[in-house]
């Protein structure tokens, strides 16, 4: 039985409320071997108070060893396993810029490459040029028309853009373009089953096109189209949990794949304040929040071990004033692990802090990551973590007689 | 999705190497309640200072409560459930005497009977005659031949010997001849699919003749065969983990397992020295090495509690040599336990270590199944340790962008 099945099944209405408030890439590494981690080495009286009272543990965002972007580190903290539900890449891209996708729109990643005189490719990343030159050119193949369908390109960074198919009839279940090698073609785009063929013609005759635009391009004068694909339809919150949902997040990726699970998307500014005034403003309108932090990632990304230290501390500083709106569940985490270590995303397992009144709190006093392994939770999976929220809010009624 | 499908999906290049140290039946017990284990009692100042540095926790080789043999306590942790990947029993029969099994052999398991004048079995071992009457038994068997196959019948020990038929055409999906039970005749072989009514033929042909060659025995005057199956065909570690395996191992069984899973065999002595040599001698050329260390299960066989304990300080001695060779990440454990106490295989959790560089290190300062217990692993599962030193080892890419 997958787990949201007996969510749907199980869950009562209750006027609890409860907060996911998620650190991107919270989980860290130590510098040297006797060192700390960067939320062991922050300062965060508010965090360790509220460990102190609730119980902690350590959790696996996908599985054991798998490093998770950051579609499939959130699906899972909102409790939808994301080796089931898969969303795919071209659907994250657009989502990432912020692209208003239509539920049956096809999007696909796109690559600027470079060719020689025969076709073939002979850089997968077009000398990685710069963005602005990207975005010169997607302003080139904006140009192209097809029959029946709205044509969209974006531009992302460097040598990457989005493309979205809009119109009636366009199914995915398409074939990529990118060899993987050089000295290879781009191949055609081909329909894995017959409710795609439609799709795979229009993108085909989009790919002819860009190549005739781009022909007297220097370095980027081909492209690939990769992981084309529609919203997969996943269940709503509303469904699944029976409640409503909102989510506030600063960067567009998250309010993207918060709205593939149903949530509303709530306006908000730039900064974490800004994101409490939006928490405080909605209060009341809605019984579960996802509150989204992003600079532990990004500074993550950087290398940047003090930079992931301070927006951890910046979080414990804004702390007391969203439990001052006493949610009746808090649960914390983060999507993946990146830490400043290693400069990217990792597979290492996520501190997590869970507070409810009705708990048996466990012996750890601070919130970190080897505080964490000591913890009550012990070892859980993120996809548990939601379920486990719904339980500690009353809102799920009892299983069997 | 099949966690080895994700394996495949993800594995990328690297120059890493990995190393799975295995000492057979590593969990142990206490002899008196407040005992140490074999593991705890002996001296290992190498393996604990590896387990400072690293992260230790407890395992489950294939779910709780369940004892393993030998063949999937060595699948799981190879990272191939054992509960989804059946090697039948002829097939370990076979690799157990080192018998070079080719893809399309049938492999029995022979148990030899004692039948009475009506064709009743009365003893389903013979008395459990030794071995040196079951190889002239079997001497005698190796006179059968069968139409279009070639036959093969290897003594194993006592009462049990291989049987194996190579030719084309031959499938598995086929019955014992074992009743179970004292009071009953062997049973006809039976094809449990269309394809296997060749071998079936084949086989109640080769009893058929076996019963006339046995006849005139006394105790040992019919035979039982069990198990009949063809190498499952697992898929190889080459294409799950994308990486080069080698296997260092002084017995046939774990020498055979590793076959199957598609690790080159690597030519070793008697000796755990021997086996320290050949890693060394072959450190270049693989990305992943299985070094299998046998004594400690076989003292766990006889009782033998201080064996343990010295075996345990031999591997511990030779730590340092295996440690020069620098590989990126080491994981210590077990197939399963074999407590001297109890004197045979047991469902106990195998202490686990881990070691890498991007890690953060626990509490755990011994090597043991009580310091384990409060590792920062936890609780793991045998099946998942391959994949998390993937991880470790940099091998994996990002799932989901």
């Amino acid at each position: 039985m997958d787990y949201l099945d007996l969510m749907k099944e199980l869950h009562i209405p209750s006027k609890s409320k409860v907060l996911l408030l998620v650190m991107d890439g919270l989980g860290g590494l130590p510098l040297t071997p006797d060192g700390k981690t960067e939320l062991e080495q922050a300062h965060t009286p508010n965090l360790d108070a509220l460990a102190a009272r609730g119980i902690c543990g350590l959790s696996t965002p996908v599985a054991p060893g798998i490093t998770p972007g950051s579609g499939p580190g959130h699906l899972s903290l909102f409790g939808y396993d994301p080796l089931v539900h898969q969303i795919g890449r071209g659907v994250l891209e657009a989502l990432g810029i912020g692209f208003d996708l239509h539920p049956n729109d096809i999007a696909a990643r796109g690559n600027f490459c470079s060719l020689d005189k025969n076709g073939l490719i002979t850089d997968r990343r077009a000398g990685r040029i710069p963005t602005e030159v990207g975005v010169r050119l997607v302003n080139k193949l904006q140009a192209i028309r097809l029959p029946g369908v709205e044509v969209f390109v974006e531009p992302v960074k460097e040598y990457r853009f989005a493309l979205i198919l809009r119109g009636e009839g366009l199914y995915d279940g398409l074939t990529e373009t990118d060899p993987q090698v050089t000295g290879k073609p781009p191949l055609p785009v081909k329909a894995l089953r017959p409710e795609a063929e439609r799709a795979a013609a229009l993108v085909n005759q989009w790919i002819d096109q860009a190549r005739q635009i781009l022909a007297d391009e220097h370095l980027a004068n081909g492209c690939n189209l990769r992981g084309l694909a529609r919203d997969p339809g996943l269940p709503k919150m509303s469904e699944v949990y029976g409640w409503k949902a909102g989510a506030i997040a600063t960067y567009p990726m998250y309010r993207g794949v918060a709205k593939l699970v149903g949530m509303d998307v709530l306006p908000t500014g730039e900064t974490i304040e800004d994101e409490v005034e939006t928490l405080k403003q909605h209060w009341n309108a809605y019984d579960f929040f996802f509150f989204h932090v992003k600079k532990t990632d990004s500074f993550g990304e950087d290398g940047n071990f003090q930079g992931r230290v301070e927006v951890i501390e910046h979080v414990d500083h804004v702390l007391p004033s969203i439990l001052a709106l006493k949610p009746d569940v808090i649960v914390i985490s983060g999507d993946h692990s990146t830490p400043a270590r290693l400069k990217s995303h990792s597979w290492h397992e996520l501190p997590v802090l869970l507070w409810a009144e009705a708990m048996r709190p466990d012996d750890v006093t601070t919130f970190g990551e080897r505080a964490c392994m000591r913890g009550g939770l012990g070892h859980v999976r993120h996809v548990d973590l939601l379920p486990l929220a719904m339980g500690y809010a009353g809102r799920l009624e009892k299983f069997g007689a």
